[in-house]
């Protein structure tokens, strides 16, 4: 259970307090490398999912394994399976990971594997797959109260339905979007298409309350449908709400009576700022994510 | 100028005739890695160059150092110096690279570098900086005197006027588009946008003339703004031909007198065949090809 963890595999300094520098796996060994011809690096050419450990377990597992695949499958990879994948995590749990109160962030990303330039696959291709362990951010406890605040992002999605939905490693829109804010205060961005609809923020995803109809955007465009978006979405009933997912506008969302982002990492959050706007600090996030805190299931 | 050469640095087993795996340096080392925590690999958050080297030197390098340093300065990233780069060239080239008549291919990757997970870029970064030297495909010399076939791709452009022109990492699109098809007696796929403009091909620009117009496709909004078509229209009036640069539709190009496709590789070549349609041989791609060889500048 208790793998062997290189001493140094970043150069990056981690100074906050409680981080330490991720640690990470490469097709099941801790002496693999990524080489400049792997497509992941040439060209994006993969996908990934970021989830919670808890007790050095992925939580969630069947949902994220789920997505993996699909999004596998929706460029043309054949996901490695759920066993190698687990071995992977068992190799990078350490002694303190498997604490029952222990929690980290697991991030996998599959790629085409290696390939001579150009952008033809290898008739023949073996994915590259990689498990990165890393610290949990540090989320206030706050927000759970207090709720968050969002901006309104400049950098517009755009419309591709081959990848609309799928977590790629095609990633500049949101890198560029990341990059319009350093204000700490400020949680996540928010994104729209090119149509003016609301679409995600930059690292979740959104819904708003209307009377008791819960909308989240159609992301058959552009987007990436995360597993805690479909987690909700299923859990939505419980609530007496009524679930659309269809386009909206920013009037819309503004005019909402309770609007709240999730992922996987934070769970469900209200959004209690945008711009000039503020709303009321309500219950729906809050019941949300005890919903699905009770409903996590472990690998 | 001959730089050591590791033993291998790939796993994929190149068989073709006079193919050669690819070498190549990170940040000036033989002995550097890349990680899954490189931004280019996780979020394709970098930009690239190809170019063809003759001699051991890259060919109309100026024109390629100010395209690499436009596109990271596109997206955030500066740009290594052109004198670490030409240094990493000349540890790259061997002794029989050095004769006048070698050619090779040489890849430059420019990523913002490591980071944390999430999207926003470290307040300070280190650009990883690649550059890989690779054998010449193999054109057919009769291609010069034929013409090539394109294809249609189904795969569309999005739009994205952040991005345009830039060659950036986030190459899904093409990928998808070169999967269409695996007959090898099809050159290049040609690509719309989705209000059906044609805009490139998978690796290359495209021209096409009408009367003594030569019109290329406007790429404010996606496909990529290559060395190779600033050249040909840089030098277009030494053939008499003025220049548009527009949108167009698949039923201009269709009707168009002569069609011309171009990269840093193979110069230019006609399209004389494009599904089930035929153009007669005509001479505009070779013209420009020997202008073009003509104006090369060593580096």
């Amino acid at each position: 259970m208790h793998g062997k963890v290189p001493q140094s595999c970043t150069s990056i300094v981690y100074n906050a307090r409680h981080m330490s520098a991720p640690t990470y796996i490469i097709n099941g060994s801790f002496n693999h490398h990524i080489t400049p011809l792997d497509r992941g690096f040439s060209y994006g050419d993969g996908v990934f999912r970021t989830m919670k450990m808890r007790g050095g377990l992925p939580l969630n597992w069947p949902l994220h394994y789920q997505k993996l695949v699909a999004d596998c499958a929706a460029i043309g990879i054949v996901c490695p399976s759920a066993e190698l994948l687990m071995s992977d995590f068992e190799q990078l749990v350490t002694l303190q990971d498997t604490d029952t109160q222990a929690e980290n962030v697991a991030k996998i990303i599959i790629t085409r594997g290696e390939g001579e330039r150009g952008y033809q696959p290898p008739a023949v291709t073996s994915p590259t797959r990689v498990v990165i362990k890393s610290s949990m951010p540090q989320y206030l406890a706050a927000y759970d109260d207090t709720g968050v605040t969002l901006t309104l992002c400049q950098t517009r999605l755009s419309p591709q339905g081959k990848l609309a939905g799928v977590k790629h490693l095609n990633r500049l829109e949101n890198v560029l979007a990341r990059m319009e804010w350093r204000d700490e205060t400020i949680f996540d961005g928010l994104l729209l298409d090119q149509q003016n609809n609301v679409i995600e923020c930059t690292m979740s995803n959104v819904f708003i309350r209307i009377n008791n109809t819960l909308f989240t955007p159609d992301l058959s465009q552009c987007g990436v449908a995360g597993v805690t978006r479909q987690r909700v979405l299923s859990v939505a009933h419980v609530l007496n709400l009524k679930i659309e997912i269809t386009s909206f506008s920013l009037d819309d969302f503004t005019k909402a009576d309770e609007v709240m982002i999730c992922n996987s990492l934070f769970g469900c959050y209200q959004v209690t700022r945008f711009l000039n706007q503020t709303w009321p600090i309500q219950h729906m996030a809050k019941s949300f994510k005890q919903l699905l805190a009770q409903q996590s299931v472990m690998a």
